[in-house]
């Protein structure tokens, strides 16, 4: 079990990735593209793979930071600024999204109207270069280079000499960009769009930087390294959307069947691919097929994606783990203390308050398996606690059906209640939106399920129990630990008693200080707090009239583990330990009592936590 | 709070159904095909709308349970069924998986090689037919029939009606057939085989049953009402793939970008859609657009994608949520009870000792997270438990993520124990055929965490804690709950004991009976354990010599919550309640010191029960 002088490990994706880079190394299919002589320079045996995860992790082999034009690679991001800039509306109106079946090179307008087949044909493309917002060249063209810098997670410039390289022979785009002037899908004189996207295509980035931007579009947009935002959410489905349809040239509907990712090639070499939710792909080797495709390229993903199972139609049934965790207060309770009758109401009454503890990500199909949950087991249920502590997201559609559930209940006059709402700010907007004036009603939001489920407790207590006159402060004769004690005995010890008082918020026993005496609360609440690594306060009990606190420490002469303090004017008795251990020697029969009635109330706790961890811990 | 009088409510997902049905009841848009006279018997009004989980919740609104034939959404079953009787390098010799870009009815062959395009094209889809196995016409029919039942959960059978209209009109498919023939693309006579085709178009379906078949996509092929196996999961992902490639004739592309979901329509108004892992949608509305899709199906599919968000590429990142759980041996140990010398250990050295509770699905991207989460942290890391009790699957890429971490951690020294895997087979079968003969020393499977927990305390008390020389039996003054006796005290007590024998396996106190005595350990170990409401047996604590048990309900008097059998042959010492309280009388300051060990005992284990609350409810 020794840990010394061992190598240090390397991730088996890591091994992976360099045992595929092995495969394929010495393959020699494929051309070098000619098309423009700058790109005829690139060395066939340039190699890199880079896979990014959404969580930011970057594995990376061979010249995965060897720098080359970007070219098509270009084109969905292109595309999503396009829908930035503009309504998705006009854009559908100026660019469609039909694969044309054709090859990379087709131009593909739409009989009549001219409109481009879809943005990843280079007629979209240029059609979206022209969408680009912004009121002179120079500032498009820093937007431009701007978002693929925010996609990237580094800035990104131009290759000149491949951008000369394209200017002079691009005479088919050139033309294309006057066809598309003829058609009116460009409103303006039509070279500086195809200059735009010329400098577009000449954008240098290597195999990690595409790696990172196919990430961020798995990523909703924001990129996982440098968590800025690249793109809005809404417009990467409609990006990936057209990479899934067109991205490939004539080689898509074979790419979904064998790799099943939306993906986009480039003619220098370049190809990514996007997993949502999970993952972006980049390979980098310039050699291509027939198609336009690079060779090594397409072997590489089409082995990821078998190796790993990344095929995008292969979802595994996620839903049924968004309950965390399910209880009722008659398991677990607030940490609020309760007397022994109050106790056993919960546990008789209790399991109407069901708390849900929600996980994950909240979309249509997990939240439909909470409310299938909760409307199946509505009959005995009183009040409902959604915990939001351990969701990482809400969509609308979630939200709406969250509200939709809570208006309902309430129609049937069961409390809900929302807790560690403050992770889902998107849940709070929408019903503040929805609920309107009724929001501050029914919308009720707790800080954690602890203060919730107080306040589902002393709602049900308050039913069940006869409300006594408490009197305040209480006699020392109904303290707790005194239970068993007859008259004489009391008097003997709370001779010994002193009483004092706590403004709100006091403290009364601080942490880490010596354990001197042991505590009775004759009037007022206190409660006992710890804290948490982070910095959070954490209240792990709360004290009524004639509980007793701080016994612990007092057993087993630690200091205090806890901090204990004031919530309202509190008065309490006080015990010092000398006195305590002094009535073993004065009166042994009253010391007994006392101790038993510790050890009762301590065991008690513990069969308590027991449960809750047998419900935690299941 | 009454829960008294109030009309049931319905689910907001039902709700939503409705009001797409009550908005696009009236809409009068599109004809109902003619091109075989029994389809054009259709009502123009019938109207279903059917929403089913992976969960097995079904929605339905409208004319769901109107009978009508299945058409062209039968193509991708049958081809499903294709490749499950063939290989799939057979299968795509003779059927290719491009989108034509064409119209519904094109016949769309490969110039040369006569192979259809894809087969959700007729002659694609009559290729297919003529790859279901089966030695007789009879035969074949039967299994195509079977496979069909298994996903729609229920026995389809054939419209007479229309195949005879089918049959008498089906010149263009019989004409399909013999080019099929000539090109050898169809190996056999093809007009069984297009009449096979004309039977499958013909199955009496209602839209129920189609979004049943489009869930068990969902669902990997398995029925999510019946549980059955309808198609083995390697392959949904192909029909899947055609399915978001060319399911929707010329408008896969503006489908894919607008409704994000693999579908596919029939010219009698039906169409399905599916969203991988979640869910499958079936709408049936017989008038068609110029396309050949239903109207109303495209708008319903069109507005339920937004509105519940279900774009397939809209994926929010889920890796996150893959460890459910982190702690130390430091923070949570086995239910074995410890010396306060060994906690002493535990606390100070159980940091090495990592124990990670995984849930979910397991595939790369969330195994990812785990890995590299433990790569990350390993210096101080003796041994590593990997507990499966939450986790829902694990495919092959996962399981060999956990085969090569292991592989390497074991390399460096650090032990590995996985725990609860039961829930996944496969991960066992792997580790076998990877590891070989080293399976059985690399791969520790340990029951649950506990029973994991509990072998590396052991691990690390033998090497931290000098080994001393264990006398058996105990002597009864090194009875913990003597602690701070003198010798006199001592044996007025052991006088009151009574030594009793238990066989291994042995029952020392039975659950409900009273509590009449207090036990400690002199040899052997001993178990508490509880049965839960599965069924299965828990272990809530394991006593070594020196400890004493049955403590809790001697002093609440309440009868034994939990039964305490022999784990070994086990020697103990009692202690009557009687001769306990009378103590008190006779030894009132001997019955201090044991009460005040008592109540120091209940309080560290309270103490230590709050810490494993804390890790638990994080």
């Amino acid at each position: 079990m020794s840990t010394e002088s061992v190598a240090p490990i390397t991730s088996p994706i890591q091994d992976y990735l360099q045992e595929l880079h092995n495969r394929y190394a010495d393959l020699r299919e494929g051309d070098v593209a000619t098309y423009i002589p700058e790109l005829a320079k690139a060395s066939p045996d340039w190699f890199g793979i880079c896979l990014v995860t959404t969580g930011g992790h970057v594995y990376e082999v061979g010249d995965s930071r060897e720098q080359f034009t970007i070219q098509s690679i270009s084109k969905p991001f292109v595309y999503g600024l396009a829908l930035e800039d503009n309504t998705r509306a006009e854009v559908l109106k100026r660019i469609g999204v039909e694969p044309t079946g054709d090859a990379f090179n087709a131009i593909s307008l739409e009989a009549g109207t001219g409109r481009p087949r879809n943005p990843m044909i280079n007629a979209g493309a240029i059609a979206a270069a022209g969408l680009i917002g912004g009121k002179s060249q120079r500032t498009r063209l820093k937007r431009m280079l701007d978002m693929f810098s925010l996609h990237a997670g580094e800035e990104v410039g131009i290759d000149q000499a491949v951008y000369r390289s394209e200017s002079e022979t691009g005479h088919r785009n050139r033309a294309i960009g006057h066809m598309l002037r003829n058609f009116g899908i460009l409103t303006e004189p039509p070279d500086p769009v195809v200059d735009l996207y010329f400098k577009q295509c000449s954008i240098s980035v290597n195999c990690r930087n595409l790696a990172i931007m196919a990430a961020t579009l798995a990523n909703r947009g924001t990129n996982p390294l440098t968590g800025r935002h690249a793109v809005r959410g809404e417009y990467v489905e409609s990006m990936l959307s057209v990479m899934g349809s067109c991205g490939m040239y004539d080689y898509a509907g074979e790419w979904l069947y064998r790799v099943g990712m939306p993906a986009k090639s480039g003619v220098s070499g370049g190809v990514i691919a996007v997993l949502p939710g999970q993952l972006g792909i980049a390979v980098f080797s310039p050699p291509l097929d027939a198609r336009g495709n690079s060779v090594r390229g397409l072997r590489v993903c089409d082995d990821l994606s078998r190796f790993f199972d990344l095929h995008l139609f292969n979802n595994p049934h996620a839903s049924k783990a968004v309950v965390r965790l399910k209880y009722s207060a008659a398991q677990v309770n607030s940490s609020r203390v309760r007397t022994q009758e109050e106790a056993k109401v919960l546990r008789e009454h209790g399991g109407g308050t069901q708390v849900y503890q929600l996980q994950g990500n909240l979309a249509l199909s997990t939240t439909e398996v909470v409310v299938h949950e909760v409307m199946s087991g509505l009959n005995q249920v009183r009040a409902l606690v959604f915990d939001f502590k351990h969701v990482l997201a809400v969509n609308e559609s979630a939200s709406r059906l969250f509200c939709q559930l809570l208006m309902k209940l309430h129609g049937q006059g069961k409390h809900v209640l929302f807790t560690n709402i403050g992770r889902v700010p998107q849940l709070r907007s929408y019903m503040k939106a929805k609920l309107k004036a009724q929001f501050a009603l029914l919308f009720r939001s707790f800080e954690d399920s602890d203060t919730a489920l107080e306040w589902c407790e002393d709602k049900l207590l308050a039913e069940i129990l006869p409300r006594e006159k408490i009197e305040d402060p209480l006699p020392q004769s109904a303290y707790e630990l005194f239970a068993g004690l007859n008259g004489a005995e009391v008097q003997t010890v709370t001779a010994l008693l002193e009483r004092r008082k706590f403004r709100s918020g006091e403290i009364i026993v601080q942490f880490g200080s010596p354990a001197r005496e042991l505590f009775f609360v004759a009037s007022g609440k206190t409660s006992v707090t710890v804290m948490l690594s982070g910095g959070t306060k954490k209240r792990l009990a709360t004290f009524s009239p004639g509980m007793a606190f701080g016994e612990m420490a007092l057993l087993d002469h630690a200091p205090r583990s806890a901090v204990v303090a004031a919530d309202t004017e509190v008065e309490c008795d006080l015990i010092k330990v000398e006195d305590f251990e002094q009535l073993g020697e004065s009166h042994p029969h009253i010391k007994i009592k006392l101790l038993r009635n510790l050890a009762v109330g301590l065991s008690r706790k513990l069969r308590k936590a027991n449960l809750e961890i047998s419900v935690f811990d299941y």
